[in-house]
């Protein structure tokens, strides 16, 4: 399972969740959003309509947190609702900034949740600024219901489908007004939606595990390009898009997605473990035991068990504790960093041989001080297992993957990087490998991360700067 | 002077700052704000600049809670600054609609505060939205901004002037970007401004009392219709806006503004006094002492005993204490709500025949139960008089005052009134003895709210009810 | 009317309240303890009984942010209650040391809530850890619980008994147990305390403001040395302690008590006028107006102006949000410290020769900024006036008083203070005016903050010290 | 590990930490404490001392939350510290019964923090009440602490030795002055507690958990009936107390206690791992895979799957962000309890037969939602197997299990409870299997949980009935 907060590493973009055709839309909401607090932990909001009102809120800090609070949900009426987690990748930490966003226009109130990155923002906010609109956040979300909001077309959907036609990149998205629910993924389907149901309510959301917790059925992936629209007439599916070359985020199936997920047709479980069996064929090691850092390595180290033989140990305890509030009272404490959020179990590691199942190095610090706690722990060698490929460039579809400069394998070779880590050997899965334990065909998907072929770009090198920085002249503090 | 939270009536749209040309443009805007508490305690909020990035920082409550905390202000680096004091009149209560509001459009970030109310919101609205603009907030702000951004002109001033062209109403304006700090004075004069000036940095306010806090001098009012532009060059005065007929509102003569300030050219402790003077010869009464209702009916106490020759005394005792966080525990103590706020001296009132001076009765349910409190203590006349005529029209320029069918006097005769508080006499200034009393010219005054006299009228009956019900389809909770 | 934290000088030790007989006791307390938030505003509390359980809460800051919360005074049942506000003077300004404390001993819980300052408590402290006991705090009221715990008498009057005969200083107690309350005043009668009646409940609280807000009459005061216990056989007094020459308080008509109160049987409005004609004899002026410094010298003020003949006017605007939160942003705005607490009318003021009453001078730098301040807004002449004499002691019977070296009249002249703030003339009250302008007889008063004539005295040096620095070897921090 | 938050079961006492010798002794017993979070986490605490003065913070929440602030940790400066984490056993959850508590006494100030449980504390507090002493709370600390200042011995070690002469039950305490650290653990060895040092400081705790975070080293555990003095003679160790039979509580290693922590001389890990062994032996079962209910029984799962031969898989996947905030939205939701804590992984189980390992079955609830849960998503067969005998009798020392009338076990057959959680088959490990599995002699241990051998009685019927309910006539809120 994904735990992005304990380890601070790489950071998934949002969670977004859309129900319509409860009468506890609200509740069920709040449960979504808990389920996919994994893909989001800096702010959390919902958006609920009774046909008549809009209701919205939002707060920083998780779900359990902002709507947990006794009698709150009571104050959502409803029977459809969107609701939202972030971490942000554009835009600030800030409330104004959390989704889903809530405006009126021309045609009523409404609202947006988005999942993605758009790659043409600033040359669509300039065209747009020309024009005389103002921008409150700096969210691709804004930007899109500015679109919504200028289209002179008909209908919603004709609206969103004439805007969307304007933005370039990876999004999905669930709209909401006091009559429907609106879903749209992208046409190159970059990151997962799926479609379930509940009796007769309808739910559009990032993962099925969303699903899940509230007892509605799996239907099917919202398919990439595919617009869905739950009103009072059940659900509408159109194919406004043209259909681009698949470009599925193959990183949901190594490091972001719960392990208990369907997305992209396929159970994140199944691929992941797959991935565990690929390295060991790849990275064979002899070796005594196999751990994994928990817990967002463990189904792929149970999967490089199995195929290697190698028994399976619980060798390091996490830490439920971490969470987001761990403040390091002092540098001197900062440096024991790794040992905060795992605790080496001696008895298991002490003498032995040990192979360890990472899903990927980013700056490499935190690899290094976790063998250096290995080795104090009295590890005889250690073997280090990466259950991906090098990851080489930053992500411009909604991925916080840090820029060229710091990541390691960008400009480091396999040896330095093992070298520098402090492990006995290093290996790490190929993208041939990769490519072939995951479920659909090689290239349905995106491997920018990891090969730099980037398949919707910027058309500006203006764009690409601000992906890459991320910058804007404007700082708020809420 | 002003206690609006206190006693809970009338309530003042804003109090506005504006600095350029200091490097603690934050601290001398917060000290500004503090002293301008008093026309709004919902939310404040500032915007600072140091000519490269805007920094922003808005909160729910006091100026001192906001932004009193360790360390704030330091993080608000800049030689210009605007902020601003909330008392909502329309939207909601919640920060999103908390201002200066700052967006970001063609020309870069632009932050805006304002005081007043618009008349033709709904209007313009509506015909932006049929161009596609969308709105965040229901506040008269996002509107004016709007219109800036949509603009042709080529530079800000004409912007700003073209844009205020479209609306109607009541505003004093601060307007803020990365170089300049605009102030603007509607031509209609509603809200008062005035100009001040601190070593070489200039200031732009709502009432001179903030001047008076930071030692800044005060130069002179903004005239209706004039803008006021502060940056690298100093001060320009335009005339950008035809001059109308002036429409000073009279009730900041009365009750809003603070006695220490000078506005529309006159120290309000003047004005006040001279009500006072007015009523005690229009409204005499046979008594042993007079008394005020604590603190906003100090000065035109003191002017009614100056004239009457009647004992001025201390009969009532204001709680410090009652702030913002006073909550009745039950209905029981509510209705002894009187009670809470001041407490009657015994030993002055005890056996008295005495005038009590307020400055307005609004629904009559407080001075009823002020009334019945003092006949408790012992006194045995009680004569009523209140230093403004009868409020019987809202307004619609920016003061919180309730619909006819709350205002006791719309539907009631004075006697009617009379006998509903339960004094032996009541007797209110006059309309003409009002005017005659403040300085200026009789014609220079908006006195709506006691004559249903409007200068400025909405266009259209929709415009109208929005004035009176303020309502928004969207509910929000933070 | 006190404002204590307002002026941050001289503070007072603590308000306290009990009632038994009511089925509201704990709402009736909320409200009694409001009205005496002048008296202590760090930190307040309650215990409550239904007969069989105790029911107890404290927080710091004020009474409605402690007690006001939705829902929180309905679950304290009950029909008897003690409540307490509390500033420190022993102790620290912790929540540990927030009274009423409750503890549990042989015979059940007791509660208690004290308000003065005794001055045998190091040597009491001492004797009795000699005998095995610990003490969690550092207050008086944790020391008087131990005494009484020791007693080896029969019932709870008897051993309350005991235990004061041990103690030496100035204590008003409040005692609740689930079956009484029990309120007693040290023989000297320091500090004030008065029996009201509600329907069939009697109240013991400091002051009689606290009964008026309640709608209870007054009965009387409490005499120095009596016990007076309430239970279910209604109202008993005891007089078990041997009368000692009276010290009331005579601050508290100067300063601390509220106008509307009665104390030591007379009302604080007519005691503090007289103050104010007394002045005006003594320390006569000429001058165009006289002003206060308000809120808490008003009603001397007025007194002056009765006497002298000079007319009263409002001068000086208090800012009344300043409250506890009010932080300065920097030094810079700290020393325009007097600025943001009052604000000059400019219009009054100018080129006027004026008296400025006050009632105390403490250290003398307030004072200094203050007449700074006028003749910054054209003030002629300032001939400043205090309506007490020199303040030259420490007090230890439950002021804060600062100690000798800070109290500037402790160590210079008349002339050397009128030099040091700054004024054209300076008079103050003599300690035989003070005597003779308030009532009861002169020995009646303890005047030791005036004449260093302290009638108990600690029996040590130690005491002595402790009494001066107040330290503790413990720091805690909640 | 543990995760009593989370599952909402069975609850430890306290986790303690004691440091004597650094000069960052407040950080590092942070940082214990933060790895002994989950042996308590409703509120933490902690005491240090530079020699002179005692510094002391207690709060609410978890260690993170409460030390984590910026900047406080430098407020607490000194060579020595104690800390505490609590679970409320005996007094409620309240600010005033956190730990360390902190007192004053003959000899100075005097600091305790104790995990365990005494079972004569109502009779001694009884007989100390009537010598008058009172209590502020209901922790056996404060008992403890009375007791040592009562005694008349000379120095504190002699004093610590005759206050616990007089208690029974189960003790590790630390003590603090501001010259020593003071470490005894009862007797019979009941809870565990170790030494450890780094560099020339030496460090009493809980677990050896917490001197792994510090890089310290373990060397030793704290004897039943050892006293060991920490000051700046080093360490001194003292057995004043007559050994009794060894009592080890057999939970620790069942559930308590962090894998990777040494207790009773013996890795966690390990015992817990042979815990699997034996129950696989014992309870063997035709299933295709072995599942754990995470993460508590991971280490017995593993166990279980060597020994049987049966896969281990993750078929739960535990929600990282339950915490301590989630609030159920309504009844609905909180009726899907299980699935709150936990997800199922379908491609993992769907048509498996399964076995689940857990350690305990306490009401049968989770257990039972847990079954139901596992059979939506498609599992064959449930083979229910718990790592420790049927849980029937409460614990006198120190951890929460509830009365007997809750414990299903206590009155229900195996068969009966099979059949209320809805498995096929359920399996105890037997009470001779579980001794014969955990390291040192089979009467070294404590086993009344599952017996009801209980080495150590109250000595009255009162004794037993607090133990059991746990009732004070005194209800606080803060």
């Amino acid at each position: 399972m994904n735990d992005s907060v304990i380890r601070g590493r790489l950071k998934e973009a949002c969670g977004i969740f859309g129900i319509y055709g409860h009468s506890q839309a609200a509740e069920l909401t709040y449960l979504g959003l808990y389920a996919l607090q994994h893909r989001g932990q800096e702010s959390t909001g919902m958006v609920t309509s009774d046909g008549e009102q809009m209701y919205h809120h939002r707060g920083m800090g998780l779900v359990a947190d902002v709507f947990g609070k006794k009698g709150l949900l009571k104050t959502f009426p409803g029977h459809l609702a969107v609701g939202h987690n972030r971490y942000s990748t554009t835009g600030g930490t800030l409330l104004v900034n959390a989704q889903p966003i809530l405006i009126r226009y021309k045609d009523g109130p409404l609202a947006v949740a988005h999942n993605g990155n758009l790659v043409n923002t600033q040359q669509l906010r300039e065209v747009m600024e020309r024009d005389g609109s103002i921008f409150q956040t700096t969210t691709d979300s804004e930007l899109i219901v500015h679109l919504v909001a200028r289209s002179k077309k008909e209908n919603l959907s004709e609206r969103i489908i004439e805007a969307l036609g304007c933005v370039r990149g990876a999004y999905s998205l669930v709209f909401a007004t006091p009559e429907a629910v609106i879903g749209v993924r992208d046409p190159h389907g970059f990151r997962p939606m799926c479609l379930g149901q509940l009796d007769d309510a309808y739910v559009l959301t990032s993962e099925s595990c969303a699903l899940d917790i509230i007892n509605a059925e799996y239907l099917r992936d919202v398919e990439p390009g595919e617009m869905i629209v739950l009103n009072e007439d059940g659900v509408q599916s159109f194919r406004p898009f043209a259909r681009r070359q698949n470009s599925f985020c193959i990183f949901e199936y190594i490091y972001f997605a719960r392990p208990d997920s369907i997305i992209f047709k396929e159970n994140v479980d199944k691929a992941r473990r797959r991935l565990g069996h690929q390295l060991a064929q790849e990275q064979p090691a002899e070796a005594d035991i196999v751990i994994s850092v928990p817990d967002s390595s463990n189904t792929a180290t149970l999967g490089y068990s199995e195929e290697s033989g190698i028994r399976f140990e619980l060798g390091l305890i996490r830490n439920h504790y971490v969470g987001l509030t761990f403040i390091h009272p002092s540098q001197a404490t900062r440096d024991k960093g790794v040992l905060i959020k795992f605790n080496p179990v001696r008895g298991v590691l002490n003498g032995k041989r040990i192979v360890v199942v990472d899903d990927s190095i980013v700056r490499g610090t935190t690899s290094m001080k976790l063998v250096n706690m290995l080795r104090q722990t009295g590890v005889r060698e250690v073997h280090f297992r990466v259950s991906a490929p090098p990851l080489t460039h930053p992500c411009f579809y909604g991925i916080d993957i840090p820029t060229r400069e710091e990541l390691i394998a960008s400009s480091h070779s396999v040896e330095e990087i093992r070298h520098f880590i402090g492990a006995d050997t290093l290996g790490y899965l190929s993208l041939e490998g990769l490519l072939k334990a995951v479920p659909n065909r090689a290239d349905d998907y995106c491997t920018a991360c990891f090969s730099g072929e980037y398949r919707v770009l910027p058309n500006t090198a203006g764009e690409k700067e601000v992906l890459e920085r991320k910058t804007f002249a404007v700082k708020r503090s809420q």
